[in-house]
């Protein structure tokens, strides 16, 4: 029997060692995804618009973000929780707001 | 001496076993947080159009996607690695259609 592992290769495959370069890589690579979003949202404020943002993108994006969250759950990692509960946060904003302007630009016109 | 795991709690603590729920679970978070990008990308070439798109968060998201694929790489997790490398090609795409869309509107006004 061919090993399941040959077949869907393991996501992580090692933990990084704490305090290690690679740890500290992966935690300014959290942060630049998560602090990414939070221009997006001002900017759909400000401009009280969003029709250029696709709402497939970011209903699958906040599906995907909250299985991530799930998975730091389940692997007990507070900084997957913590990067991904913020990133889950601000893309459901720019949701909320993509649908709301959407259906205020509906009325107007 | 404080250890330095207190100060900094560890990215990923444990990697999930191979075949494993959590595994399953971290290829689904993968799969839909790098597809996301695919239909704002098609919108984006569909309207000629990106205004409403902030140019901050795709460079900080496309250099946090970067540093993610290196983490991949260092780490050694080839799915790591596939999915921060379409996500970034993707992300990239949107950056670059941006910055076109930018130029030609301040060319016409």
């Amino acid at each position: 029997m061919i090993p399941h592992t040959q077949i869907l290769p393991a996501l992580i495959t090692a933990a990084p060692a704490p305090g290690s370069f690679v740890e500290l890589l992966g935690f300014i690579a959290a942060f630049c995804t998560t602090v990414a979003f939070v221009p997006q949202l001002i900017r759909v404020i400000r401009l009280r618009s969003a029709r250029d943002i696709s709402l497939p993108t970011f209903l699958l994006f906040s599906v995907g973000v909250f299985l991530w969250l799930l998975y730091g759950i389940r692997i007990g990692s507070k900084p997957v929780m913590a990067s991904n509960a913020a990133t889950l946060l601000l893309s459901v904003s720019i949701l909320v707001l993509k649908l709301r302007y959407e259906a205020l630009n509906e009325v107007k016109s």
